[in-house]
């Protein structure tokens, strides 16, 4: 196999089939901080995602940009449409913020979130909405500190994927901690997304040489200099790490367990 | 600008015009390592380097490959040759093969090694026999331990470039130690290129967000499982780590100076 096809293999794979589309990109991003519907598209363009993640906040009213908005300059349809209960602070909040994204979008994936008042993820509160949704016949990506038994229940639920946290949200702190993440990664059937404290493209390749399925990354790009150009690394970042974990690493650099 | 050209100008530009060309590829590999004229030729391909680095053992008689053979696989006219010395552990002995490389190939571009017994660079023995280079007419890219006060001696000198030590050669360690490395990229003119201890793609992309001119990765791909992997890994490392320099990183993530 030449190394165009053995690159072409690595990279072009479906990893995830969830609401009915081959997820081949592995590289997610948040979409709610911006607040422009351009910049939306370019984001999602530069970083070839495959998925759109849309939210609503059902106590604080805090709304993103407009659907409507968005709509108009992004081509919707060619997305698969995830909802987010990212301002979720409690597992009634997330459970009735899926309701309204259900009703009102269609929306049967769901990257769920519940935080603690500190934004830390609430791993009990999240087995608990990940059981309710999965008993309403939802796909759930859940959001999790890295523990092993939370991942274990999460994975006998039916989850479709899990989504460990790297560090805190916005960051920037990359993956302090590799051991207990790796492990999940090592012992669960589950595909693995890192997301959370990604800050910067070396952190990126770290998580993917670790072995993870995909990342999410939000801050760094939002907070970048130059956003779509940090999108562009970001994902060149992800190809990198990909694979280098596919190559094997030299004795003496793996990842600690 | 659009993403599309931000990134080609970021990853096309001219970082260093050196025996007559113009370098655009920021991955430099050995290839003394290699046992197959074929292997060195895809290795080359794979990482899209630009230069050919051969060598001569003066003392051992530790010879590479016969360039002979490397010609029946490789059209080395594609490549700008440099000399190295990798193999000296003296100011003299690394002079002498210098001067045999000039002799006999006509090489005038000489990636500068003088190590000590315990095989990392020797800063000052490296300094006199740059300047004999330097008197010699020959252009120099000396490696040295992350000294600013030996880095502002050879910028004095002329040379083209430098390479600094990240972490010793072929120990996989990263860069343990980023802030003199940091320090000397932020003052001096000079195009600066991290070699050793790059042992995975995420040592890359870390080497390149500090500001790195380019990489030289040798360890890395000969040892891991599947070297022509992880040649293009490290190539979308270079690309992920420039691309994230240039984008400006988030705040609280810049490396230590």
């Amino acid at each position: 196999m030449s190394v165009d096809s053995m690159e072409a293999a690595g990279l072009r794979d479906t990893w995830l089939t969830i609401g009915g589309t081959d997820l081949t990109s592995r590289l997610l991003v948040g979409i709610e901080q911006y607040t422009s519907p351009s910049v939306i598209r370019q984001v999602l363009e530069a970083t070839g995602s495959q998925v759109f993640i849309t939210t609503v906040d059902p106590d604080n009213n805090r709304s993103s940009l407009l659907l409507s908005d968005i709509a108009d300059e992004i081509d919707v349809d060619d997305y698969l449409w995830i909802g987010t209960t990212s301002f979720a602070r409690s597992a009634e909040s997330a459970w009735r913020t899926t309701r309204i994204l259900h009703d009102s979008y269609g929306i049967t994936v769901f990257k769920l979130d519940v935080r603690r008042a500190d934004n830390l993820p609430d791993n009990p509160a999240t087995i608990e909405v990940a059981a309710q949704l999965r008993a309403a016949g939802h796909e759930v990506m859940p959001f999790i500190l890295p523990d092993l038994d939370t991942a274990r229940e999460l994975q006998a639920l039916g989850c479709s994927a899990l989504r460990v946290m790297a560090a805190p949200v916005a960051s920037g702190a990359g993956v302090p901690d590799p051991a207990p993440i790796h492990r999940i990664i090592n012992e669960l059937a589950l595909p693995v997304i890192v997301e959370g404290g990604l800050g910067s493209a070396r952190h990126v390749t770290y998580a993917m040489e670790m072995g993870a399925a995909a990342v999410l990354v939000n801050t760094a790009l939002v907070q970048a200099k130059e956003p779509l150009l940090m999108a562009r690394a970001v994902r060149h970042a992800v190809e990198a790490g990909r694979l280098s974990y596919l190559a094997g690493a030299m004795p003496g650099d793996e990842i600690p367990s």
